[in-house]
């Protein structure tokens, strides 16, 4: 693993370089997910079932997955999954009732009042990946909030497997979170489906989960007309130490490396003696991994370790980069606190590593990636509700602040919205 | 204006039809836009002053507006009118305050911490169009949340008028918000530059406030690379009403209607008797207003008063739509809340008409359109901060959850998750 030296000068260019890695053109892929879209809003099912035949190499008889399917993959999963799906649930549920915002109204005398009104979504999709990337707690990840929000009417989305059906443990989880309609759907048409809806599937108002690049660059054309959650960009890490145990270190880093060839694992020390170390232990623990390919590839490339003067540095560095997860692993780490500025999710010490907050501890896994914690937020109620805002005026109000309003539209030129004053009194 | 009867089998394709006007192709505004976005990254500041002067037709010697300029323009539109900025600030700022949310954290038994830190975005951008929708009133409606939030720096930016300088309303309600960072640029050329800076302007980490078409579509491609706030698409208000004095109503769904030829204003109510009055005093309003042709042509196409039998039904048909504005002009208005599901703002009773919350009363008037108030809310504090989660956990805790954590990992196929948490025991 690289060991980089890095001052003031260098390091906003070395980590611009990091960011901007997943920036490509996808003129191509653009071309082939509109001609998609368009074909699911044409033709509905018809064109559903065939992109499903023609990318999945499945012939569905129908889209829907059946209670008896249900069923059956809870049995497979067995008891003592279902069970650990339980408990993390109960985290999950705990931590997001937490950010549930209430509605609000107050008094401004002369009785008016003004308020904001938080509402449920009223029916949003669930994209869960299939293939390499088929996670039952992302199915957890993504309805939890769901559910803690209010909203009533979900709607899941994944593909198919080879034989027709679903990953026992997608489904498994899709069952301890009370979600029971689901659709053997995936890629840019499944996107399309969940945004303007076919004979068989109701358009939903809000689609959320990761997704391959059709995917993506699908949710992004459709952004608009339904809301998505966020792009999500490749994974990373990033770990501040002073010194520490390099085998703890090294594996967090690899934790990362081994979602994705594009991940990125980021030390930042101001120790060379645990920079050395680290970079040697990465490449033995690296030997070991059933993915030691993709995840060599993911610390070849994007990876490094930044080897800085001060912590004070080591913090500037990682505000830098943004990271969508931050191992804080010094002595008082909730003295640092803070300092951090950039972040999607912060893990303080030595036994909170990031797989810890992958699966259990409440908090959500879905998070800005690429540098986006610098203007955005980990997956969360607020992605499942939206507000209001509530006015009402007395008469005496209004008449308190009606000349104001008048001089304020017309100076903007508007004379309707004068008038609308105007003929009140 | 037309009257359309509603029934429940019609009412979902009526509004269908008229929440699809915006959505037209956008391929050849669309190329035009990534020339623009790819020239002022290639060449900075003097792509910005090209396109300024081709679009703008301005030569401009410097980009930043100057201290001197700011002060010529609160002269300009003299104390009277800053006095009313004032005014106006202190309600939004007094509203938005509410909006705030606090960084917390919880204790989980045996020493384990989780918490959500909420921080200010570090730097942001506003748009402010020029043209024939140059507001002030946009300036404090995205500024003052950002100021709540406790964003550091802000850059504005807005496009010349034709002798080279800022509108002074703009400029005014500017130094009334403290900006003093304002760039004499609009257009997608601005949005670029925000987004990825040039010699003169240091990239932002978000870009809000609206723009025509061209801002509209770079907003919509630098997403990703910054956040967004919304994609603004025409405005709308929609009334709901029994029986009432037809001169305020039509002129409220004037009001909305003098924005914008894509604009649409629709009255839903019980009364038959009512819906005639209104057609006609709309049209005989109509006449006088300077914005008469705007005005006729969002009347004539978008607009509509649909008659419906009971409010029940009315209120179906207010959530369809998902107004931008809704004002509610029954008897005994608060009693209906729980049946408004979907509107980005809600003005109750008589003497609420949307003007005031355009200026005045405090809640801000950049509120989700076309129908998006379905899954998003109007611009708030909530747009300027972004959120951490927090999680540690002690030695006890990590011990207590390792295998399920293991085993959860194990059957995603992740081992290097695993072993994060093996290497700690």
């Amino acid at each position: 693993m690289k060991i980089v030296k890095v001052n003031s000068e260098n390091y906003i260019e070395l980590v611009e370089k990091m960011l901007n890695r997943g920036e490509d053109s996808f003129d191509k892929i653009d071309e082939i997910v509109e001609g998609i879209i368009s074909d699911i809003r044409k033709r509905g099912d018809s064109a559903l079932i065939e992109y499903t035949e023609k990318f999945d190499k499945v012939k569905l008889e129908s889209l829907r997955v059946t209670e008896e399917e249900v069923k059956e993959a809870v049995k497979e999963v067995g008891e003592d999954f279902i069970r650990i799906l339980e408990k993390a649930k109960a985290n999950i549920v705990s931590y997001h009732e937490k950010q549930v915002e209430k509605s609000w109204m107050t008094n401004e005398g002369n009785g008016s009042i003004l308020g904001q009104v938080v509402t449920p979504i009223e029916r949003v999709g669930i994209y869960v990946p299939g293939g390499k990337a088929a996670y039952p707690s992302t199915v957890l990840m993504d309805a939890v909030p769901a559910l803690v929000a209010g909203v009533k009417s979900i709607a899941m989305v994944t593909p198919p497997l080879a034989d027709g059906k679903v990953n026992p443990y997608i489904l498994a989880s899709a069952y301890v979170c009370g979600i029971d309609e689901i659709y053997k759907i995936g890629g840019a048409q499944a996107v399309a489906a969940l945004a303007y809806g076919t004979e068989t599937i109701k358009p939903t108002y809000k689609i959320v989960g990761p997704g391959n690049i059709f995917v993506a660059r699908a949710k992004r054309m459709v952004f608009g007309k339904v809301g998505i959650d966020m792009i999500a960009g490749p994974s990373e890490i990033c770990i501040i130490a002073e010194d520490g145990d390099e085998k703890l270190i090294a594996a967090d880093l690899l934790s990362q490396a081994e979602h994705d060839e594009m991940a990125a694992s980021v030390l930042v020390t101001t120790s060379s003696d645990l920079a050395e170390r680290v970079s040697k232990e990465v490449d033995v623990q690296l030997k070991s991994l059933p993915k030691c390919e993709m995840a060599q590839s993911a610390i070849d490339n994007q990876s490094a370790i930044f080897l800085v003067e001060t912590l004070e540095e080591a913090f500037e560095v990682v505000n830098q980069v943004a990271p969508e997860h931050l191992e804080v692993m010094v002595d008082n780490p909730f003295e640092y606190l803070p300092k951090i500025r950039n972040a999607g999710a912060i893990f303080l010490g030595k036994y909170s590593p990031e797989p810890l907050g992958d699966y259990f501890a409440g908090p959500n896994h879905t998070l800005p990636t690429s540098g986006t914690a610098r203007f955005s937020s980990p997956l969360g109620v607020q992605d499942y509700v939206k507000k209001s805002s509530l006015i009402y005026y007395s008469k005496d109000d209004l008449a308190g602040v009606k000349d104001d309003i008048i001089t304020f539209a017309e100076n903007e030129g508007l004379t309707a919205h004068a008038n609308s004053i105007r003929v009140r009194f």
